[in-house]
């Protein structure tokens, strides 16, 4: 029996770091807490390390997967002995990525994952999409899967981790308003639907032009939110118990009822 | 420009009716009202010719396509010039469907819809599973589309939907308690993620070894629920309008965003 994995919401910033310095000690300030509650996994909002709103700055901004903030993190987490899944905009050559690196309690890398689905003209400017749909790694026993905000509001995505074995989704997001609609319905909906715990980090606040909404949360296999952060920096502390992936999962079938011969124009 | 469809969706019954007559006789009391009110289509819940709780005698309940009742209802559709979704167990040979058939308001067949998605035991042993999943018929310029229940559930359905240019979700359903997050969460995050309008009946209270849950709804295409009834007999008028899905595709383009490529592991 898998125990529950305990997982840290970093819900924040509110406003653009001055720089990658600044948003590399508030991950540690946040990792020493997250772990001081027990936590074994600490995850941050999409562009944690440099910011949404910062405009044609993105390119130089980017910093390679294992750059000189990827290594500070890699300590950050050694020292707490706590997993980090962090979002930053990562350069591969010309190309700039909207990623998510998930580091394990010993500092070593699990698994990086670039955004597949841009959200509008901001994103599509600065960005090239990833290639990859699913991208996975194992922490505690449990099966972790990586998704970028406006990824999860697609259901064939979500479903894609499902059928692959995903059993905890983690999702960095810069979900702004008047969009409250995505975690507050969608969240839980993805949840249910495909039995899997969805752990969504958002940012908080005006930013630029972007007016983020906060409302970070888990939900459970069961649909039901199990934390939920309101408007403003919040730490949320939530367990995600593998449990009740095999109850809910019993409850409604949906991943053994499928009909994938009927599924054709999707993909 | 399209104007607006007015719907009635009849929740209930409380019960199993005496026979197809009584169903029958409710159907016309019902179009009457909801032409009276202004609708032009008129919804029933799953099975609303027979009941759900018939145990074992759905089989020798099951009616052809174009049976009596179907000629009864076809007359009720012409006198009270409404549209009319109805659901009913379909017998083709030896075999029993879960199906909707959707008569047009001068009485003709638009569309006949059986039932994909199966759920659980009782159901899987009553019915044989349709092969079509997108089945469709235009009603005063409006692009309608039919599911079952329990095929909403899954979002590949509701997708293959929107890709073929379903604008109104017409779906008969019978959604038993404990599951209320259907018709609370799932329901409108349809309608929401693909932009279309989302029509959805239910049948009410206790009936044999089941619980209906009522909560009939129509979801609009920004995920707002435009009606909602309760626990109740209930008759819900509510206008979907087509400018809305272009004014929400606007917003939150997913069909345009979507990368079928990466859903290759869907179907």
């Amino acid at each position: 029996m898998t125990p529950p994995l305990r997982i840290a919401l970093l819900q924040g910033p509110g406003g653009v770091p001055a720089d990658a310095g600044e948003s590399v000690a508030a991950l540690e300030a946040a990792a020493g807490r997250a772990a001081a509650a027990g936590a074994r996994l600490l995850v941050t909002a999409e562009l944690f390390l440099t910011g949404y709103a910062v405009g044609d700055r993105m390119s130089a901004l980017a910093e390679a997967a294992g750059g000189p903030s990827a290594r500070r993190i890699a300590g950050i987490a050694a020292r707490h002995r706590i997993g980090i899944a962090y979002g930053y905009p990562e350069r591969d050559g010309e190309a700039v990525f909207n990623a998510v690196r998930l580091v394990g309690p010993d500092g070593g890398v699990l698994a990086d994952y670039r955004k597949t689905h841009l959200f509008g003209d901001f994103e599509k400017a600065a960005f090239t999409a990833g290639a990859e749909p699913v991208v996975q790694a194992d922490l505690d026993g449990i099966r972790i899967g990586l998704l970028v905000c406006y990824d999860i509001e697609f259901p064939e995505t979500v479903r894609a981790h499902a059928l692959a074995g995903t059993q905890l989704l983690v999702v960095p997001t810069a979900l702004m308003r008047p969009y409250e609609f995505v975690p507050q319905v969608l969240v839980p909906a993805r949840a249910y639907e495909n039995g899997l715990h969805l752990a969504y980090a958002n940012r908080r606040g005006p930013e630029g032009e972007f007016d983020f909404a906060g409302l970070s949360c888990l939900a459970g296999p069961d649909g039901v939110v199990r934390a939920r952060a309101g408007a403003g920096d919040e730490l949320l502390v939530a367990d995600a118990d593998p449990a009740l992936i095999d109850a809910a999962r019993a409850e409604t079938p949906y991943l053994a009822d499928r009909r994938p011969e009927l599924y054709r124009s999707l993909g």
